[in-house]
């Protein structure tokens, strides 16, 4: 029996993967994932079976992925990010649960720098207090779950960072989003958006709850949205913490 | 005029530490940070002056680290986890923001593993759905609040995790939040409870609602409660994407 290590290789530059990730990747002899990650660690893939996007979909790719460790080799399962953050981490343990006990390999999650914590760090510190994560795709949860929990996290003050803000097809929830924000919220409350966030390409803008809409959000956005004590100033967001400075 | 890097070291092992991190710290002449989080790289640390927490508190410390970068010196503060989130580059920032423009000293945040997801790692894929991140320590936040996110993000039926669940002060706090949690939450919802996360002396449980606080919680716990879908099996505590598997 082999093992599965599923791994979140952080926003995708070396300087950014921990040692454990990396060592996983080297050690394995087979790694899946989505064409856009394996890309992000190609220069990792010499001589390894690689099983890609291009081949078949996410749960038909885990369940390959499983197979493989099943017949007794060492496989990485790649998601940006964290694994454990709208990654691979649950699909993998959901499907290796459903196994017979004694068919199913070792199992290994590993931890990677999540999404939101790059982005937050590109814009200072705006995530210094309680937050609430919400993913606006729509895809495997229904819209109307979606903008209730926004709607419960902009009544509690909650600092709000966004995944999947934005994509070709749906472009109009972002507004959705914004006008429920703003039943709770200030219209000045600033709003952080970081596109590719410690990857080539790297932009960063604030802008606030009124505004910021009319910024450039797609696919490779996170938006933060800030509480009632985050501030802008000279080009950092920062939500304090409380102590009296 | 120096520079000033708020440096998140993940959990404390070399294993979960970035490069970006490490390449931070060893060119660093001057590291600041609680004993504790200084401890655990005291093998970076050789021939560099330190600022602990034994000198003075956390403004005091940070007020030094900052005069220290405008002095000229590379200076390298730490906080374990992500620096972003509760940890120290919201207070450094702020400092910052406070000085004359021309006098202050470059500065940059290294976001860091942070302890939920190393956590939840542990623990499976618990976080694999909409979260919220609640302190439990009420020194710089009034309970009111804190109890109100609380209440909020279970209605919301977000998964929670609790940072600072208890401490020696503070024994009644988690026992507020399980009961507002079982106003709006199963009584059998998963709840994941991590000691030391990816440090020496980890472990980790899998309770419920009903019954977590009978466990071990202090003040290196980490506690995730599950939402509507998330299930405990064979040690794993996971919650569903939402893909038919």
């Amino acid at each position: 029996m082999g093992i599965i290590k599923v791994i979140g290789i952080g926003p995708g530059g070396k300087d950014d993967m921990t040692p454990r990730a990396l060592k996983a990747i080297q050690e394995a002899d087979t790694v899946a994932g989505y064409n856009t990650y394996i890309k992000l660690i190609n220069y990792l893939l010499d001589g390894k079976n690689v099983i890609g996007t291009g081949m078949m979909q996410e749960i038909d790719r885990c369940k390959m992925a499983l197979a493989e460790a099943v017949k007794g080799h060492n496989v990485a399962v790649v998601s940006s990010g964290d694994s454990g953050v709208y990654g691979m981490a649950g699909l993998i343990l959901e499907l290796l649960l459903k196994m017979p006990k004694e068919e199913r390999p070792q199992v290994q999650i590993v931890a990677g720098l999540s999404a939101v914590n790059a982005a937050a760090a590109v814009l200072g510190a705006p995530l210094m207090h309680d937050f609430a994560i919400i993913s606006l795709s729509d895809l495997l949860t229904p819209w109307k779950l979606i903008k209730k929990r926004a709607d419960l996290a902009a009544q509690g003050d909650f600092v709000i960072g966004l995944y999947n803000p934005k994509s070709h097809k749906r472009v109009h929830h972002i507004e959705e989003i914004r006008e429920i924000m703003l039943k709770h919220k200030d219209p000045k409350t600033p709003v952080g958006i970081v596109n590719n966030a410690s990857r080539e390409n790297e932009t960063m803008v604030i802008s606030d709850l009124e505004n910021f809409t009319k910024e450039d959000i797609n696919m490779f956005s996170m938006v933060i949205i800030g509480n009632s004590k985050t501030f802008a100033k000279d080009g950092f967001m920062v939500t304090p913490r409380g102590y009296e400075v």
